[in-house]
């Protein structure tokens, strides 16, 4: 299958410069303030996205190291098939998060719930449509036997605690 | 900003062989059957995916004309910025479908609700968190006006109507 090549459409800018200290999911990261910033060329089409409480950014795992297919999560030191879990390094290290959109100046969106390393590549932003992104009474695997205070303690790897 | 270069993990298979008669959305095209067929290269890192009832795939539109910053998106015939949108021409053409995983065999995902054309290249999988991928109280901008037999109406695109 051919590579595909994409061009980042910003940048995104947070209080998180140690990947060992950045909450691994906006979960664990509530109210932490940061933003995008996407190039000015792409501004168009941000219009209307601020009616929408809650977006996904869709960015690069940028300073991680080699793809693992077996990955111990942060969250249990039981390892798993890479794609079972969320982490970044995965052999497309795609991110995806689901922060709120405080609100838009021009290029600028103010988010909040940011788990996103500062300087992280944006590739996409989608709009949060709950019809379309909820599934009902899901299974979640391994992550269904992990408690959340646990959850918590770990998911947020230290910050602010 | 850097060039980000790609190679898909493997390919969606689904009965969609025609754009315009693909459903919308995972959520419009309830009971669809398709596979992933993921290589054998990166079979290790499906371990334990099974254990989740919904995953998320990421992939390339790759049959997309140039992306347009302003749309009209499928729902609606208001124009939008396109990142307020999910439609497939965006600057970068990546898709995001939440689909039902009925079972694995193998390099095989059996796949429910498939919205995704045959042959589609696929970057990534990720689990379906509730805790992680689900906001509450919501506000969804343009797409909250549209009624939900509208919505079914043009999201299915004419699928087995």
């Amino acid at each position: 299958m051919n590579e595909i090549t994409l061009n980042p459409i910003g940048v995104v800018r947070s209080p998180h410069t140690a990947a060992e200290r950045t909450p691994i999911q906006p979960h664990f990261a509530k109210g932490i303030a940061g933003t995008a910033q996407v190039d000015p060329a792409y501004e168009e089409g941000l219009a209307d996205l601020d009616g929408f409480s809650n977006i996904w950014l869709v960015y690069i795992f940028d300073r991680v190291s080699a793809p693992k297919l077996t990955v111990k999560p942060f969250l249990e030191d039981t390892p798993h098939g890479v794609f079972a879990t969320r982490a970044p390094n995965r052999p497309n290290p795609i991110g995806l998060s689901l922060v709120r959109l405080v609100r838009r100046e021009g290029c600028v969106l103010h988010l909040e719930d940011v788990d996103v390393l500062d300087g992280t590549p944006l590739l996409d932003i989608k709009p949060y449509v709950g019809r379309f992104d909820t599934a009902e009474q899901a299974r979640c695997g391994w992550l269904d036997k992990i408690d959340d205070a646990t959850a918590r303690q770990r998911g947020r790897r230290g910050y602010r605690d």
